[in-house]
């Protein structure tokens, strides 16, 4: 195989989820049939890596110092919800039920996977928080085990400085029939009850 | 999201099987975790493109006018393999068991898919084969029905030049045990079936 080739498919693994038979599918496929596909993707690359950093006060990637909704005036100031990625954010722009500012961190606690406090940017989200605006911060890692950890930790370390931590609720999904939903998920519902 | 990550997720999706939310997982892991991956790829791209061509010959990637194989002079020139990709020659070379040339489709015949004889290069390969050197054509597209299709049309087009053509045979599979062979195999390996 040509030198030019084998470079191609040894740098499509680095893709998260493409072995070696798919690597080699890709590099064939854009050599064959999408010379511009390649050429739009080199490009796009180059551009993503020489211009997107993390804003200054959310996190979360942008070309700017600081990111498109973290400027917006119509936002609440007061309210700052955790995400673990720019994805869960958008996740939750969709459901269209919160108006106030993110902090995106990037990650989640995971000690077995050497992941710390500081790979999260907790200091960063300490001074977000600690801005004298914010009043509530609301956790909306993931519920999993890392999730749940990390919005521990974070609720721990930001009550202790005064602020109002709360957590996205948790209970049988919507459209959700007992039958279906885990036993856990229906405990947890049965504890947090709420009054109709 | 910023401009670049949106088009960095677009370009991702013109990778083979990469879908919406593959993309955007890809685009965060390079910007968060591997920025020298991003970096490496987006150099594979450019110079792939710029690079690689088809064989003068074969009709395989390369960056000379003729691939390395096609100048080996350890090579049968009396025989040329036919494949569909450079993926089959590959599979083939691994064997041991052939010492010609090979003529690389780039494709198979598929007429709902628009892919006819010119697609596929029969003009060349039809150059390749009557240059009076090759006296056998091993015809080793694969045994779907688009390549056998393809083998038919090729194998009538050069038995009228009068070039000797033979194909894989087909079997059941070194170490396959009847019981999970499907049947329309073992109907094959009996009627093909060889004196002992
Ligand atoms: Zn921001
Ligand atoms: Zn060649």
């Amino acid at each position: 195989m040509s030198k030019s080739l084998e470079f191609l498919t040894e740098a499509l693994r680095r893709l998260p989820g493409v072995g070696p038979k798919s690597a080699q599918r890709m590099a064939f496929h854009l050599l064959q049939h999408d010379r511009e596909g390649a050429d739009m993707l080199s490009r796009a690359l180059h551009q993503a890596v020489s211009a997107v950093h993390h804003c200054a006060l959310c996190n979360t990637f942008t070309e700017e110092e600081v990111c498109d909704t973290c400027i917006d005036e119509e936002r609440d100031r007061r309210l700052l919800c955790v995400v673990e990625t720019p994805a869960d954010q958008l996740m939750i722009e969709q459901t269209l039920t919160y108006k106030g500012l993110y902090f995106v961190l990037m990650g989640r606690l995971s000690p077995l996977d050497g992941i710390g406090p500081r790979d999260i940017h907790l200091e960063k989200l300490v001074a977000r928080a600690t801005d004298g605006l914010v009043t509530e911060v609301v956790l909306a890692t993931n519920f999993t085990n890392e999730g749940e950890a990390t919005a521990h930790y974070i609720s721990e370390m930001l009550k202790a400085r005064g602020l109002k931590v709360s957590r996205l609720a948790r209970g049988v999904p919507v459209g959700g029939e007992l039958e279906y939903v885990d036993a856990g998920t229906i405990a947890r519902a049965m504890l947090d009850r709420r009054a109709t």
